[in-house]
């Protein structure tokens, strides 16, 4: 690549010593000097395209600039968002969010580590959202400012949805229908959204019998399942179930799948409801009711806190819970007369 | 963060100099060593969780082991599966993809053409995908290996989907299905796939006075040029139109909340397609009509043409189209006997 001008060819430009043009293009030494002096020197800087050597000032000032965020799936539609929520905080402080998506590879998990602790971020949002998470048990005792999305670690701060509120949104508006027997379509087991929504579940009086745990967080992941569910008390058999709560919005639309392939329809047969209200659910026939989360707020929410980190306070295991709404749209109704109900 | 084993503490282990250890863990050096002592080396820097500084070995190696992935909005369906396909080949060879999302703000382009350069990434997929691409004209003159995704630059490989043939697939569909009068909804003018869509349905025999142009590529972005069209040219009018060709399926999704807000239905009033395929598009009511296009596989043979860049073959302009199909749902049938046809 070609050479651009050094922190030379800017004092030169600017008639100031070395020293003084990198304290003023540092967020950490300007305030050593004036406001006018530090904004005449960035824009000589800026003009001349002068572009720091980030290997040598990463080595010098141990500060990147840079946020690292590891997020599991991007094609899991609620990701995107977080990030864009994180991005909108990050990029207003001037720091550039950098994204390592871990996919379904955990054997990729090393790698990544490897290269955010080589790279020297200057903190990470953590949103692969295990139970357990490696990520969070291997940065946050090393000392890294980090703040988990949708996972939680004793010695780290984190935001998640309020899952028990949405839970119980979800129940109280299908009991409110007519419906007794309802069934929960969990998330997969080693995701911290999966466990919660189903203790939530149990704990709101959710039969432990009409539970079945989807394979993954994808709308085939919860065929098997659903399967399961419809196979031990579907509509015809006795104390056949009405409802269906799913986990995520993706199961309910594999529920879906699952109802046509067996001739049954959706509200008429089993009602159901998702979570997230990811885009387009609107669309789907029937329309799918389910829980908002407000994906964008929890991305802003976890930048603001690693922001905090940043700042300079201590890091505390404090717990951030987005507020959730219950959007109703076509695909719960009262159960039939003539069901098991 | 603690600090970890150093190069020395691997070369004491081991038993050899220092220099040594070096040229087992680069990639480049390590075929002047035999493969059992590279072997051996590198399992005793893994077992000591030894982690080269990334910062110092940038400086001198001027390798990073890893490529930078520039994205416009990675709420847009299509582009994490072309992360996707990046990530898995790259993956292979050991390097990891770093991924910068613009979102809709080009501001922050500056910010991230500064940080991929500071960073010294060993090349760079540009997916942003406008037409004069700002990153593409900034870094193919410095000298980055670098692939265009749905771009192009006079100086860079890129891949694109076959859209020429894309836009004859529908329309040749739905000339076969009877209609006669079929408009365009373009994608926004500044990006590719826009305007090559556009053109190829003018090459193709389209109408000009029945194109209009999304103000963005989402659902919301296609409201406006809807309504433009059904008032110029909608059902009941002489000459009125009987189908429309959406550049994309999001595009295709708003076209279907305007013609439900004017009481028309899809696809007895007017029959509807659109581009890409995106997951649940089977869902949707009525099940989309669209062109598959095969993101995963866009993202792959974008990385394999950057691993040929990097393998020290010379850049070339060369274009790889991705082969795509029809797929025909619910929302295209033969115009009713009664419409303008």
């Amino acid at each position: 690549m070609e050479k651009g001008p050094c922190l030379k060819d800017v004092a030169r430009e600017a008639g100031v010593h070395v020293s003084t043009v990198s304290r003023a293009l540092h967020p950490d030494t300007a305030r050593l000097l004036s406001a006018e002096v530090v904004a005449r020197i960035r824009a000589i800087a800026a003009r001349m395209g002068y572009c720091p050597n980030a290997s040598a000032a990463t080595l010098r000032t141990q500060r990147s600039g840079a946020v690292a965020m590891v997020v599991p799936d991007l094609s899991h539609p609620s990701f995107p968002d977080i990030l864009r929520g994180a991005q909108w905080v990050l990029g207003q402080a001037g720091l550039i969010c950098v994204v390592y998506s871990v996919e379904h590879d955990f054997a990729t998990t090393e790698v990544i580590l490897r290269e955010i602790r080589a790279r020297q971020f200057d903190g990470a949002i953590i949103a692969t959202a295990q139970v357990d998470d490696p990520f969070l048990a291997a940065l946050v005792p090393s000392g890294l400012p980090v703040v988990a999305v949708n996972a939680a670690h004793p010695d780290c701060p984190s935001v998640l949805p309020d899952d028990d509120t949405g839970i119980a949104l979800a129940l109280t508006h299908l009991r409110g229908l007519g419906h007794r027997r309802i069934a929960h379509l969990a998330g997969p087991a080693p995701t911290m959204s999966g466990r919660v929504r189903r203790q939530a579940f149990l704990a709101q009086g959710g039969e432990a019998d009409l539970v079945e745990t989807a394979s993954a967080y994808t709308r085939q992941g919860a065929h098997q399942a659903c399967r399961a569910l419809l196979e031990r008390a579907g509509p015809g058999q006795r104390g056949a179930l009405t409802a269906i709560v799913a986990a995520n919005d993706l199961l309910a639309l594999g529920c879906l799948d699952v109802l046509r392939e067996r001739g049954l329809s959706c509200p008429d047969d089993v009602s159901l409801s998702g979570v997230l209200d990811l885009p387009h659910m609107d669309l789907v026939a029937p329309a799918l009711t389910t829980i908002h989360v407000d994906s964008l707020a929890l991305g802003q929410d976890a930048a603001l806190l690693l922001m905090r980190r940043l700042d300079g306070e201590p890091a505390r295991p404090q717990t951030l819970r987005q507020p959730v709404t219950l959007v109703a749209r076509q695909s719960t109704a009262s159960p039939r007369r003539d069901g098991a109900a």
